[in-house]
């Protein structure tokens, strides 16, 4: 059981251009400063935000309640020259969460119609256990880093990241989220081992890019997600490809 | 001709997981607000950062000096808990910049090597004229954000972008960055009209997604960015697929 | 009953020139953006920071648990080169509150004792009713801000607040904070009208500088926050002194 | 010679009431970002932010061009939900620069007044030598911090830094700006150590607080502001209250 809200930059597309286009500096910081505080904001109250495509952030959110969301709003409305739509679902599934946040925030109305503002879409509140999956690549930095030249990294990285997107979302209900570096973090239904082998396998297959996997597992998103970072560093020393933690409640 | 800086940020990895693994939420935080400096800092100068990996900024910074360089190196220390190494090259194509900082960054020292703090390579300074190509979806709002669910939105997206990067860099020297939501921008040789037309064709022929492109020329990498987005407004007002703008110097 | 946490920076002043010096700017920029956090951080929980002296913030953080306060202090540690010690205490009297803290911190060591390291004295816990005052100078744009020079009406503004400050700490065990442009606001332990009056009163006789008031009474110091701002809205609009708000609960 | 630049938030004391009072903690989180950009901004071209009041940053720009000041405005409209208008004037006595500055910017329009958006009035560009004056409490933590309450400790701050920004304004055409901590900073017109002495004699006798000071000279800002820090090191381990600091051009 995961509630996951998705928070949208209303007109976003439109103001970028108006009265003509924005200085591309500007808008990275923007953008950049706007994920940041979402960052901090869903973080303090003991869930991830993730960056998704920036004017498209997706968190996971337990224990933050629909009047904690609407501080965050008006937070941003209050900081920012741009407001934010918000809108939060449970599920079982992780996937099923997003689908349902996302049929929500269209109902409010299009990331380009000028009438939604500050929209809070809110269908969350029942939590339970949590699985979170962190990926890296095998050996990134003697691999891949200080070998190859830095965009063929990125383009190595990219691929196996959208080959791994791809068959978490499709075959396992789960939704996966690039933070950094060769590291992704995948909201999981509760897998077991020979899921993730399959999943890594097959990246490997299409992309030539071995991967590893920590998995965590706990009653909050923010213990979860530190446990699956213990079960990758585990990995790592023990040369394992799939490691669980399961964190104390 | 144009000038890169490659900025990574040093010994991160094993940053991020000592004495113990970090809150994602905080290294998410963390490597926004700083991914943002170096915007502002390189924008300053008329520059534009790119967010690339996160720990592994690549920015287009003609105009910025050694000094400055040095100055914004000084500030990111004194302001975060981690330090960067910064390789600044000049070069007539866009790939061969980001391939010469590179190697000027490995030979500084590995992504990992405790040894490497604050590095500064630079052999830059070279100006002259500056091709920068900004690419979108065609509608990607009907089509996709307000459509499908916003996870198969971001990966019909992420395809497109994977497909794009790929060309770009292996058959055009060209160095290709996502800057939020569905816009990508190029840095580009002094490529003509019918060459981005072969590049659109080939990412809807391999992805179904297609793209549009505005083609902004100039003296300084600001002008030309802002320019490629006039050419993306134009080319959409005027229903084309490609178009330039070139800004006066 | 006010809850107030004291924040320091563990061992600032030695870091801010080891190994030299470092530069003005930078450390502006990072005493700002920390405590543009905490307000965030505080503020997310329904508390208010203020600045104080920067390197030493007080907050009203009715509300904020132990565990929340060591979430923010170990988020300050990921992102920031300096790491916060905090002491938390609640009382009647805001400044015995303040007093409280102060003592708890200096047992943890000094502000310059290398072996205090994110301590955290928690002694909170107990809520109740919260009364705060928001001050600003009769119609300072007119009489001060577009008429004398910008640095005199700093001064004005200055000794004001001082004047105003000593008053309410000594008589009236009201800590005071300034927050921006003519504006302070001080936490008071259920101080009547003519109380307040007779403050103005003083501040005038010493400086020549005219005060309005409102007072905002609530069970949660943002909402009593707020209420004191539309008291001092009203308090404009009508033409009076001091004007009293009292939030429903 | 000095350039001196001006910053004041367009239509802030309304924006901030509209369309009703915004909340405390919102409001200092934006006015810190709004001041840790613009010590970026300026620090970024070798100047130096000072908060001030925090509606109104003054900023030494030496260095900085009217373009430059242009693109740092352009940018803070791009990121933040309000404007500022800035104000530039270069003098021989700094006093005299901020004067110009202030005229310049009251001509533009008053700090309420709904029709100026984004003034720039830029009259500098003439530098020179800049002389940077940087106080401190002799003994601060001991005496202060670490033992009577953080509140009174900022009272006597308060109070010392009052007087010292009166005496340096009218007696010596030298504005102070508080830099955190027991910290303020002068930018003085080339004063003697015996004025300085005079100075730190007065305080003590209205404050019986014992003030220190470095002073850095240099022909740039960004030196003799390090320059002057250096100088109070200095002073610190020899024990004298004045020492002088000439960096290198």
């Amino acid at each position: 059981m995961v509630q996951v809200t998705l928070v949208q930059i209303d007109n976003y597309g439109p103001w970028t251009v108006t009265p003509e286009p924005r200085r591309e500096a500007d808008l990275q910081a923007l953008q950049a400063e706007l994920y940041a505080d979402l960052s901090r904001a869903f973080g303090s109250h003991g869930g991830t935000a993730f960056y998704n495509r920036f004017d498209n952030v997706v968190a996971v959110t337990d224990g933050t309640t629909e009047e904690d969301h609407r501080a965050i709003q008006r937070g941003i409305g209050n900081r920012y020259p741009v407001t934010v739509s918000m809108a939060v679902a449970s599920h079982e599934r992780p996937r099923h969460a997003v689908e349902r946040a996302t049929e929500m925030m269209q109902r409010e109305g299009g990331a380009q119609d000028a009438a939604r503002v500050e929209a809070l879409a809110y269908d969350g509140g029942v939590h339970g256990d949590v699985q979170v999956a962190h990926f890296d690549v095998e050996d990134v930095t003697t691999q891949y880093t200080d070998r190859v030249d830095a965009f063929e990294a990125t383009l190595s990285v990219q691929s196996a990241y959208t080959e791994l997107s791809r068959l978490m979302w499709r075959e396992h209900d789960s939704p996966t989220f690039f933070v950094g570096g060769d590291n992704y973090v995948s909201l999981t239904p509760g897998l077991a081992e020979q899921e993730f082998e399959g999943v890594l396998d097959a990246v490997e297959a299409a992309t030539d890019v071995r991967l590893r996997v920590g998995v965590g597992e706990s009653t909050s998103p923010e213990r979860a997600g530190l446990s699956a970072k213990q079960g990758l560093e585990h990995s790592r020393e023990r040369g394992v490809a799939v490691e669980f933690v399961r964190s104390p409640a």
